[in-house]
């Protein structure tokens, strides 16, 4: 039996979410120092002046401009310093005509100062007198309250996945408390009736399940609560209530592996289509390895059957169902396909010929060797399906549809394994 | 006052690498769905051929090869089906000459069969016979017992941060269980007269911590558990007694923030010095920003000292003390420098002149845009220091010391912020 057709993960990405409408995902309030990784709740507006004084960014003398005026090197201007501004407190006093502060980075300026002279350009020539070598003009060398953000700004956008500098940028605002998305719950099933479930010795003909913590491995580093819902032999009926059992207790989305291909043995597509509505929207990739992949919806939760192979699995995760899943997570699309197409790889020197198949991506397993001081990207052949193969590679080299392959000695992106 | 000298960031790792030799970490047990991500604690040999049976490779019929020899198209050779090979299970019955057994990919081979034949090379004549179209060789299809992972081979080494690929690998040699290292705790103290806790309401002259927030978030995203200790006046004995207290607890590293240059002010030197033998080993890196930075140990425990500015703090974190805290966690220094040299970035077309002056490395923060299917790399400008600045770059393009900087249109690596 054929695939009826194959897509590109682009297209199959594309199709995916022109047909999906993720439902609105329930929110948790996160501490600050948790809400890392965590994908932000609602826009995030600025409530107060940032910085809410005025502030200065130098060390040096808080005066009024208008009183430097004019001053050089051999024309400096005399200050009588009246005051010290301390770090995180407001200054005692004002400044008048002629007067100066002496003020640290980060200190508020005094009242009537409108400017900060840099202690380089300062010269102290009594007890509280300084000569003023250089003049300054009005807001020189200071942020003004809500320069940096004014209230009622934008800060952060509903759908951001935040890293340390948007905490930061957080906290800076006075939150303490993160509004974001609870992260989605995403069941696992492994199938086959030759596997047995990880730690169970296996019998004659048996092997033990592999896709099944892979792929929570890669839900969990993908930012989400993975389930792993356990094995199941390959019967319909079985697997269907499995799935059944899955979304009643509210799973977000089902990744089952095995049985994703065309043949009479293949369950995935019967159990999808009798899951819910719509059921099967792809079904086969234009990639290798991961061709037998199945993207689905029933009811409004994503249903995606992975191939059986483990390196077939996790590429397909990584091509089709990593973006889907911080889709769900609530990030947006444009972001999600465009953070896609803007991977980051390594370049490195190929060390053997690749040949590519048309019709289809190719994503070549290779390692990372360092050699005399260059980085080469050498190929992890080997029997399909060998163990010692999955732990051997550091990433893939991505050979495109429409490329017949690269030469040895070829410089190539390598993309690392994200998870 | 001037910096003694700066340390271009490889060297001061090596020079701190040479120096340190990181205690021993206690271990633990980690259920092999929550392995990922973590540090692998003693080298896994197999305990267990794999595959534990000789397994086909492909849907077909089991055969002696010698039986098949020299069938062709036109000479077929004709076989009887004696039985057929369920998945799981071992075959009934064996094979003799002229019989087959039919077998699914992953069968268990029956005994007497030491070949199979691609179900596209035969062709069914009758109820329980077949010809074959084309001769296989001993061995053919078939992966042996052991031939993928033989006992005693090693599959893993200590040391390695496993992935999703390593997980699934584990698990097919019968792990349930995983040896690995428990995670370093990390203390993050917050220095600075003017900073108030996250949270809090900041008087006149104050403000909120952002260091603190955003180095728990880039500590945990590096694989350790972050406490947050506080923020801390500038005292020298406040400072001093939070820090022993924490290394008192049992933290396996401390990260300061703020007072970290050469000032009479700046006290992480002088804690640190007083904290415990060597002190400070680098202080002051030839990087822009991130310039004031320390790197010291007090009686084994790595303690570093990082510029009270968020967005120097943060690179000197990426530049220096994340592959340090992965070292503290138990990968190999070897392994994290090679990453470390190997770190994927985005090509993207630079949209303005960067200069860089010499004698330093510099970090230029940019945002990724995409205009007309390109990808560009804008320079983030702005006073130092401000809020708004954190959160607009997706990462940095990297001045090499010896470099005067780029031209716009040239392209250029970006290195996206890994936390």
């Amino acid at each position: 039996m054929e695939f009826f057709s194959l897509s590109k993960p682009a297209d199959a990405l594309d199709k995916y979410l022109g047909l999906w409408a993720p439902a609105e995902r329930p929110q948790e309030v996160q501490d600050i120092f948790a809400a890392a990784g965590r994908v932000l709740a609602r826009d995030i507006a600025v409530e107060v002046d940032v910085p809410s004084f005025d502030r200065s960014t130098v060390d040096g003398f808080a005066v009024r401009a208008k009183d430097t005026f004019g001053a050089t090197e051999t024309t400096p201007a005399l200050f009588i310093v009246v005051g010290e501004v301390a770090m995180g407190q407001s200054a005692e006093g004002r400044i008048d005509a002629g007067q100066a502060f002496r003020i640290p980075t980060g200190g508020m300026l005094p009242d009537g100062a409108d400017a900060v002279v840099m202690v380089e350009y300062t010269e102290e020539l009594a007890e509280a007198t300084i000569a003023i070598v250089k003049d300054v003009a009005p807001g020189e060398n200071v942020i003004h309250r809500g320069e940096d953000l004014a209230r009622g700004e934008l800060l952060l956008e509903q759908g951001r996945r935040l890293n340390a500098h948007d905490v930061g940028a957080l906290s800076s605002v006075g939150m303490s408390a993160v509004p974001v998305f609870e992260r989605p719950v995403v069941s696992v099933v492994s199938t086959g009736d030759e596997i047995v479930p990880p730690g169970a010795m296996p019998g004659p003909g048996q092997v033990p399940d592999i896709n099944g913590p892979a792929l929570i491995a890669a839900a969990s580093m993908s930012g989400c609560r993975a389930r792993f819902v356990g094995v199941f032999r390959d019967d319909y009926g079985t697997l269907l209530r499995a799935c059944q059992d899955e979304l009643h207790a509210g799973a977000d989305a089902i990744i089952m592996s095995g049985g994703s291909s065309v043949g009479p043995l293949d369950l995935t597509p019967k159990v999808l289509n009798a899951l819910g509505e719509p059921g099967v929207l792809v079904h086969g990739l234009a990639l290798r390895p991961g061709k037998p992949t199945i993207l689905g919806l029933a009811g409004g939760v994503p249903v995606f059957g992975l191939p059986g192979h483990p390196a077939s699995a996790l590429v397909a995760f990584e091509a089709v169902v990593k973006p889907l899943l911080r889709v769900l997570s609530g990030e947006r699309a444009t972001t999600v396909l465009a953070s896609e197409r803007a991977r980051p790889s390594v370049r490195a020197v190929l060390e053997r010929n690749l040949s590519s198949g048309p019709g289809r991506e190719e994503r070549v397993r290779v390692r990372l060797v360092i050699k005399e001081g260059r980085l080469y990207a050498r190929p992890v052949f080997g029997k399909s399906g060998l163990i010692s193969t999955l732990v051997r590679a550091d990433g893939t080299v991505r050979i495109p549809e429409e490329s017949g392959g690269y030469e040895a000695g070829q410089v190539v992106d390598v993309y690392l394994w994200g998870f």
